[in-house]
Order: C-alpha cells, then structure tokens, then sequence
C-alpha cells in the first residue's frame, strides 16, 4: 500500500467521512499542497503536541489548568456539567454561560458496562461541596443515558447545598410542530407557560 | 486564534466538511491521538514529500512515470481520457480496464475561460500519434463541459489512424425508472438493443 492509499485510509477513519469523501478530500489536500496541506500538517503537529486536557474541568486547551478554568472574570458560583467537551464548545458558541464547566466524559451505560467510576463524577462532587459554588446545572443530552446520569448526579449532589438545575425542554427555536417527534411535543405541552 | 481554532478552520475548507463536521474530526483525532492523529500528520508529510504527477499522463503516484505508465502487463493500444484523476481511479476500481490513462486536468468551459491550452490537450494528440495507440476511449463525464470537451478531442484526433469511442449511456445499473431524471430515461430509450 503506498503513502497514497494509506492516507486515504485515514481519512475514511474519520467520523462522517467515508471512501469516496476521503478520497475527495486527499486530492484536494494534495492538489493545494501549500495552501492547505502544509499548514494542516503543521498545525496538527503543533497540536499533538501542545493540547492539554484540564485537571479541572476537562475541556482541551493550549493550558492546564484551561483558559476558562483560569478566566478571571468568568462566575465561579456556576457549574455547568456537559458529556463532553463537543457539548462545552457549542454552550461557548452560545455566549449565554458565565460559568465554569465540568465535562463527564460520556455518560452512565448499563449495556455498554460504563458505571459512575468510569466517568468523571467524584471530582465533580467535590468540586460542588466548594464554598463558592451555588448552583450546578446539569447539561447532558436529552436522551436515556443522558438523562439517567443527570439523575444519578443530581442524587449524589443532594446532600451539597447547591441548587441543581437541568435545561429546558421543549420545541427547538424555529422548530415546526409537523416535524417534531412526539416526544418532544407532549414534554412541550406538560410544560407549557402562561403567556397572559 | 489557538492552535485548536486553526485546525478546526482548516478541516472545515475541505471539501464535504463544514464547522461542525470540522469540530467533531478533530475532537475524534484528538481523542485518538496514537491510533489516528499521530499515523496521519506521518502519512501526510510522507505524502506531502513523496506524492508526484506523472509528466506522462498526469495521474498522482510516488513514482514519475506512475506504475500505470510503467506496469508492462497493460495494453499500450487502448488510451483512456478522463476529466480528473479521481475518474482515473474509480476506473481501476472497476478492475474493466488494463490500457494506459490520459488525465485532461479539467474540462473546456467558455464560461470559466478555460481553452484548449489550459488542459493537457496536446500531449494526449502526441500520444494517440504513437504508433501502438489503436483505440482513445473518451471517457469524461457526462456533463455538457464534459460532453463538449470530448467533441472538442474527437475532431482534433480524426487526422489520427486511431478508433475514438466513447462510454456508454443509459440507465445505471441498479437505478429505478421512477427516479431517474428525463435524459438519462430519454437517451436509454433511443439507444435501445435488441436482445433477441
């Protein structure tokens, strides 16, 4: 196999591509060779070897502890608890979040035998018994495993004196009733607000 | 920007991927940094260093001739035209084909500006020249440019002693009537064998 085939390979590794793409992807990396293939490979080098994951909370970054983890003027009565750090990059995307992050790394999973010791859980009690802590809002995904480590956090934190709190259900912001799934419509309608 | 950013931007500029797709490869090379990130910053510099285009028919190979031009259990009489290197190699795949390759580079388009002289045009007359060229298969896409092009190469080859044809069209194997677009239905019909 030449260096040809091998990277081809590679990429076909990558989540959401596949032979033909990686394929695609190679030629136009080679056919730019300094405009995209040298700057990638140096930034990927640079990348190995610089990223950290944060002792703290989790996240990758440049510095351990992270920016975040060591942003001044960022709320440190707030602890948002994501699955993972995909999940702490799109709450950034947001700007609506203050606070420090805490990442699980996944959740709970009976069938896939991931139980609390797997996860990065104890650290995250013991940083919500911190004086300074007020509130934990416990952003997991709104799906089984989501929902049920959410659940086994929030019983573990019962004794903190911190508020706990989950993120709102509901229609999705430009979401239209046809296409929503029944679920979600029916968490919609339970929870409905007064408007007047 | 931190080095994170700047991969992320760069995987996001090729083609088939987005920001998002972009983030979710490279946490995924992250995460897998021995299995994946670090075998494709080597194959990719490997790459970078080794990859040629072969001066005789324009494909890409660690080799200049490539080890089609090179391979002596190929027919030297039958000379395949193609767009791009990707129609070259999903040829091979087809494993139909044991002649030698021409890679145009590109199609002729008046709109985009690009003449005969902005395509590997003339080396391929020079070629079917040879003596041992018995056959050029113009095999471009089936596109207007494409189509056009291959007029363009059969009229400048018709001095030459060589049979120029082309592939064939019609209905793609496992494609269903219902979903077909009208030309494809339409030349299938008019290009209709007898089959007793």
């Amino acid at each position: 196999m030449n260096s040809l085939d091998s990277l081809i390979t590679l990429f076909a590794r990558l989540p959401g591509l596949g032979p033909r793409s990686a394929r695609r992807v190679v030629l136009h990396l080679i056919r730019n060779r300094e405009k995209l293939l040298s700057p990638l490979i140096a930034t990927l080098t640079e990348t190995s070897q610089s990223i950290r994951t944060c002792a703290v909370c989790g996240n990758l970054d440049m510095n351990d502890p992270c920016t975040i983890c060591t942003d001044d003027r960022r709320n440190d009565s707030q602890l948002c608890v994501v699955e993972e750090i995909a999940d702490l990059w799109a709450i950034e995307r947001s700007r609506m979040f203050r606070g420090r992050y805490h990442v699980l790394g996944g959740t709970l999973s009976a069938l896939d035998g991931r139980g609390p010791d797997s996860l990065n859980i104890n650290a995250l009690i013991t940083r919500a018994q911190a004086s300074e802590v007020q509130e934990v809002i416990l952003a997991t995904n709104a799906t089984v495993e989501g929902q049920m480590t959410a659940h086994y956090i929030s019983d573990r934190l019962s004794s903190c004196k911190v508020q706990v709190s989950r993120l709102a259900h509901g229609i999705p912001i430009g979401g239209e009733l046809d296409y929503l799934d029944d679920g979600t419509l029916s968490t919609a309608l339970r929870a409905r607000l007064p408007i007047i």
